[in-house]
């Protein structure tokens, strides 16, 4: 199943964004008349028939929809971008196909990287949302500092840091509890600081471990995705 | 820790291979007199003092050596080469970061690629190992059909198939068993054909379900090494 993907349908927009268009227009050849699915990625997907196939502005009329049961937990990663911006990237990709809600990307003391592209991640994530047959876009969110990032940690949530030192933490599988909302630190390839360790503990998280092996940034990032989504299975 | 790789120490070989010589004396300086580390791939970590820091053939020593306690369960991904070749190395270099033991690629009905270049690979793991400070260089197998990988599973394996169809099949997190020695097929984009699922449940393989979420080839088969890792951790 194609999906499409309009966040404004709701809102009463009854077309596909441009380069929507172009994709359903051109690409797949859809004309007039036939049933396409779009999601408004927040949930719902709608089953919707087209009027004008315009390449630019491809107009529709809603046949029906149906919406997601909302899961009762929520993945927040909080993950600093890797030097290569082709691993954040996969990275992205690989935590919306195991299912993540929300990534928070911070600048580290130890980052290698000071820039990011949101616009270029928020247009890979819509694709993977879609490639993965789901109608929930992740948010994006970009923070200047670890200490910023770690403020906006909402209080609710579990807080977890994938940190492992001579205390062998508990492995995340075991910590985790089910149902619950998270937000989870990974560091960067240099690892936390031991100010941004300090602060963390001070902030209310807990040191976990993703396991034996030394990850890089971004498999450990996606391991941390993985656990959480295995666990509220 | 910089890791060294030479397979043949155990046979008496005292030298680094060309790669690693010039990696070793001509990136990273080192002089004859240091202490490296070097493993064999097998499960050892040898301690040893270079002699002549030739960047064509590093001579050492052995200081001394440890070895890992070896792991009670294997895991042998039969995985078909995805059509981007980017993609095959990305599964390989993750699935050594999450631990696995074997690689069969196979060329099924529905594979999109049908050549691979395994001696890439072969390099691509080597360096994936030593990047995870492993000292156990994964298998990789490589197989013309579905059958000839299938007929290549030893009897003792836990025999899995990732296929998620209406009889909603179990989550390879509940049917995997602990300590075990598993072979478990992960099929490509457009599936296993019916053929291929019929010869695998006569071959006595069970389905298994990745999770709700639709996984391309490779996230499917790293979800596959991650979970089967997590429940022997």
């Amino acid at each position: 199943m194609e999906i499409f993907y309009q966040p404004e349908i709701l809102a009463g927009v009854h077309e596909l964004p441009a380069e929507e268009s172009k994709h359903c227009v051109k690409v797949l050849r859809h004309e007039s008349g036939d049933v396409i699915h779009v999601t408004d990625g927040r949930g719902a997907l709608y089953k919707v028939r087209i009027l004008e196939a315009n390449h630019k502005k491809c107009t529709f009329n809603i046949i029906s929809h149906t919406r997601k049961e909302p899961k009762t937990y929520w993945i927040n990663l909080a993950i600093t971008p890797t030097k290569s911006n082709e691993r954040t990237e996969l990275l992205l990709e690989k935590a919306v196909e195991f299912g993540v809600d929300e990534i928070s990307f911070y600048f580290g003391r130890h980052s290698e990287r000071r820039k990011l592209n949101t616009e270029r991640l928020e247009k890979k994530a819509i694709v993977a949302m879609k490639q993965s047959q789901q109608f929930k876009l992740p948010k994006l969110n970009l923070y200047q500092s670890f200490q910023g990032c770690l403020k906006a940690t909402p209080v609710h949530h579990q807080k977890l840091i994938a940190h492992v030192d001579s205390e062998n933490p508990y492995h995340l599988m075991d910590v985790a509890e089910r149902g619950k909302h998270y937000t989870i630190f990974v560091g960067p390839e240099g690892d936390f600081s031991e100010d941004e360790l300090i602060e963390s503990f001070n902030a209310g998280f807990t040191k976990v471990s993703l396991g034996e092996n030394r990850l890089r940034t971004e498999t450990a990032g996606l391991a941390a995705c993985h656990i959480l989504n295995l666990i509220n299975r």
